[in-house]
């Protein structure tokens, strides 16, 4: 196909984003081109501001466009309670649920044998050192019910065992083998009021 | 949901995208954020490049990046010969199966009756003036199998019946009711070749 070596490049890299095939980016860019002033510079604007600064919490792991997302820097979240998850995209998951009010630790992913993800390449260490330094009283265990997502649970568990932190994990409502990320609220808001000890 | 201002800006205008619902747009702006270098800033630098550039051709009506488009600009393809296509989306299809070798010429719509768009809300008088000015011996009226599509086929058909042009429509293979966009290239192909005389 050849019309316009820059939109045919537009359409290439749309076509490089999760759920647009070739069909829907070709579909995606001509709605743009057609809503160019009202959808498709403000787009561009908009991704160019998220490139110059999105960057990962230092704290938790969120993404965020400052050092401290703005969860760590919302002074009216309680401290003391961290909610731990796989990825960002299960952070948000639960925070559309609305119930959780306290603050987040974002792993980066599960334990593997198989892909080699040891305890240091995900944020555990940093998991640790955040208990005694915001005087963490409570963890919450928000991990897909995976096999890995539950070894990665019981490994956090074992580490912190001597240390004086309730230890919860999301139970009922969380389906085997379901990822958070595919949940509705109501499902994930009645998993946290019946959180279990672990 | 609160997570960051400009995150949260770009996810809204991502979900304004045509097949991205609010869940996909997060997912794809996830993925952008974690493919920052690679893809978010590629993406939101030829976005803007498309911004600044795209336009409609003056010819044709097809998109491009220039005043001619690259169709109507390569000197490479048959002159003489038009083909009607409703919009650009239609004209890509074209493109796609590859065989048809001449010029186009865009519509941008179809005469419609309860819409009220006439001929001159179409580009229907530029085709004429095309059609002597560039010394055009054959039209191709590659419109869709609708009612709307035919209405407007018939039309144009009255508009050349004493100009010393050949007519001829896409015809078999073209579903009744079917849209070319969404026609395999072999579909597109096979209606080309057996054209007839309108
Ligand atoms: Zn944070
Ligand atoms: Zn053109």
């Amino acid at each position: 196909m050849k019309h316009d070596k820059d939109i045919d490049g537009l359409i290439a890299l749309m076509a490089r984003l999760p759920g647009l095939g070739p069909r829907s980016a070709r579909r995606a860019v001509l709605h743009l081109i057609r809503k160019r002033d009202q959808l498709l510079g403000p787009l561009a604007q908009s991704m160019q501001r998220v490139a110059d600064t999105a960057r990962e919490c230092l704290n938790c792991g969120n993404v965020g466009t400052a050092d401290l997302c703005a969860i760590c820097a919302d002074e009216t979240r309680a401290t003391g309670l961290i909610c731990v998850v796989e990825d960002v995209g299960d952070l948000w998951a639960m925070e559309r649920a609305g119930v959780f009010k306290g603050r987040y630790h974002v792993l980066g992913g599960t334990l593997s044998a198989l892909d080699g993800i040891g305890p240091d390449d995900l944020r555990i260490p940093q998991l640790l050192h955040r208990l005694s330094a915001e005087h963490v009283t409570e963890v919450i265990l928000a991990l897909n019910a995976t096999i890995d997502g539950q070894t990665t649970a019981h490994y956090i568990a074992d580490q912190l065992e001597h240390r004086d932190v309730a230890l919860s994990s999301l139970a009922q409502g969380v389906p085997i083998g379901g990822e958070l990320d595919y949940l509705d609220d109501g499902t994930i808001t009645a998993a946290l009021n019946a959180r279990k000890r672990f």
